[in-house]
């Protein structure tokens, strides 16, 4: 079944330059309607909330919260078929395989499809999870606006069906104390899996980050033939030792134990100024630190002043590092992950740990207080990108694996 | 009499942005007419080439080659007021003086007005003294087109009133044994005078280049938070390497005792993929490296190369080094930097001597075997802008001393 709605999804929200799912757009309205349609088929109730997150329920033996696995289903614009469909899809694989094989699971297990978790349509980031556990502030709907179009996130959100009254009012979707457990299937983003040949990891946490998004070095721009080294301010070489001392700052904690990733992705000099034949009177970077540890990323801004004010000192250059910003880690339920890895162990998988760098629907759900758990699945070529590649083999690992969990978990590791 | 030409020609061909004279323009144009007329109010017989260079003759005493003083008269858009005049107008500033003195010279005096020395306008450089030595290939005149209206070279010099039939059968406009001495004072393009407290210099060669001008730093796009350091292929950190140890090597060559200038003025990643949450997949760059020592200059692209290699290795990317292109040094006449130096010093200037790192004119006077030198005069914030800033006084002492130079040159000296 999941081979067959990867290819409808990819066949009816692809284009020539990737899949295209706009956060409460035509794209993402169609997946919910595939989605919801194959619930019904297996003969689920459905349930919308205020802001169009879809949840699927397949009633269970006993009492007590639900398991709720899910993910979302909205794309960037010209991405990949998985990123968040995987997750949806491997939850309605372990609905239906529970349905089929006429199996009462002992707790009802709800499929969760989760609206606008992309930041790229709103620049604001897990509108929907936010808004079913109440954290989207009412004044979000209309200050966030879409990047490409200026409509407010309300406009797109009632042409889609959502009920704005109910949001206003601060009406949530879910209660966090009826939750047990939320499970985020996702394919991986990063190259670990493939490096080491496995098809599944358990995540430990989701970093946090410390962003300074526009750092700007300024230096004085000089002919480069008639400008002596001892005379020189040059903005890319005082660049270019920032970013490798960073570097090393990374290896350096990275040799103590911690965790975290360290980030120039951005670094240039000005195209209205620069030549060949000028020394560099200025370059704008970007610095993204990210890391599970709470304690690091508090740290971690006066570390980066430091080095950034050596440098200044060094190549008697400004370096003004902008603004600050930035996200908190969020920890995975230490219960959940290991009734997640005896299932994997059970079905003959390793499943390593890992930490994920990057930001998710789980990370919304536990700062709500729902204790959560992420799932990733192997993955080629990252994520974002129409290349994304995850094998039905390695889906269908993830789909037996949640499922044996469903079946099994139980009061040791559910509350 | 040059400050009120200095004012004349600002007021005339500056704007807003700065001074424009296009090469062959209205601007340079009417440059040249200023000088023209002034040289005509001094009595001075006036010659054009074919390629419409200027010279004006002050007529000495004995026999044997002239002694040429010049520069050229156009300027970068919205350059500033002196790169290229102030050579002009301290020329004429020695003719006027001797000739309101009545002093006859031992040799003839010429005021040389070079046309289209800025590569700015037709991305060709010394088009004006090439022609009037014979270096100017008559294909150029076709091919050579000028960068914002694609017109021909031979369109816009024809415009000027060029002769242009005896540019095409190669007809020049000098004959180098006829010039003992070609001098091009020239306002300093970098800080160095400034730095010293000196008004002049004596140039001592105008350095040579290598120039990479498109480096390609292939690495791979990848999730700044789900890429473990071991499996990036960062194009921003392996650029910040290669960056920091080609400067490493401009330092160590130094040490050696040798000249050069190492410049990385251009550095980007790609404004179309790059994120300041992805490991840059790709970084452009420029490399350009400048010697007055026609050794290093042949060393030097190996020595780069080595370089890259190593950086491409250790950071597993890949490095193309993209064409190679170059000019080669031009030594000044040790005679006529001994004889400027005398007179600087018989004026009380200590006048150091110091590497030209910029292309002129006196590079291809010293390549067409006519004895060349320079006199640098100290300005602030560098050339090529409105910026620029050269004193009436250090303008006086540049001409004060080329006059004493006119006057005191003898058979030691010159051929």
């Amino acid at each position: 079944m999941a081979e067959r709605l990867f290819a409808e999804l990819g066949r009816l929200t692809g284009g020539p330059g990737g899949v295209t799912r706009a956060s409460y757009g035509a794209g993402e309205n169609l997946a919910h309607d595939i989605v919801a349609r194959e619930a019904k088929r297996l003969g689920l109730p459905l349930r919308r909330d205020p802001a169009l997150n879809l949840f699927a329920t397949l009633k269970g033996r006993g009492e007590g919260p639900a398991i709720m696995i899910g993910s979302h289903l909205d794309s960037v614009p010209n991405g990949g078929n998985f990123d968040g469909a995987a997750g949806v899809l491997a939850g309605l694989a372990v609905l239906s395989g529970l349905v089929e094989a006429g199996l009462a699971p002992p707790r009802d297990i709800v499929l969760a499809v989760i609206r606008a978790e992309e930041s790229a349509w709103f620049n604001a980031s897990y509108i929907g999870s936010r808004a079913a556990l109440g954290l989207l502030a009412p004044s979000e709907l209309d200050s966030v606006r879409r990047s490409d179009d200026g409509r407010s996130l309300a406009d797109h959100m009632r042409d889609a069906g959502a009920d704005l009254a109910a949001l206003r009012a601060g009406t949530s979707g879910l209660d966090p104390a009826g939750i047990a457990a939320f499970i985020e299937p996702h394919i991986e983003q990063g190259p670990v899996l493939v490096a080491q040949g496995q098809p599944l990891a358990i995540v430990t946490g989701i970093r946090g980050s410390v962003r300074f998004r526009r750092v700007v070095v300024q230096g004085e721009y000089a002919h480069s033939g008639a400008t002596p080294r001892a005379l020189r301010r040059d903005a890319v070489v005082a660049a270019a030792d920032l970013t490798l001392r960073l570097d090393r700052l990374w290896r350096e904690l990275e040799g103590q134990g911690k965790d975290l990733t360290l980030t120039i992705g951005q670094f240039a000099t000005d195209p209205a100024e620069h030549a060949f034949s000028k020394v560099a009177g200025r370059t704008d970077l970007s610095i993204d630190l990210r890391s599970g540890s709470a304690a690091l990323l508090e740290r971690a801004p006066g570390l980066i002043r430091q080095i950034a004010a050596e440098v200044a000192e060094e190549h008697d250059v400004a370096i003004d590092l902008g603004a600050l910003s930035g996200t908190q880690p969020a920890a995975m339920d230490p219960g959940l992950m290991d009734g997640l890895a005896r299932a994997a162990e059970a079905e003959g998988y390793a499943a390593p740990r890992m930490a994920c760098g990057a930001g998710h629907d789980a990370a919304i759900f536990a700062q709500a207080g729902v204790p959560a758990a992420m799932l990733f699945i192997r993955n080629e070529h990252g994520s974002h990108n129409p290349r994304e590649a995850m094998t039905p083999a390695d889906f269908s690992a993830a789909a037996t694996v949640l499922m044996r969990f469903c079946l099994e978990a139980d009061g040791l590791v559910l509350r």
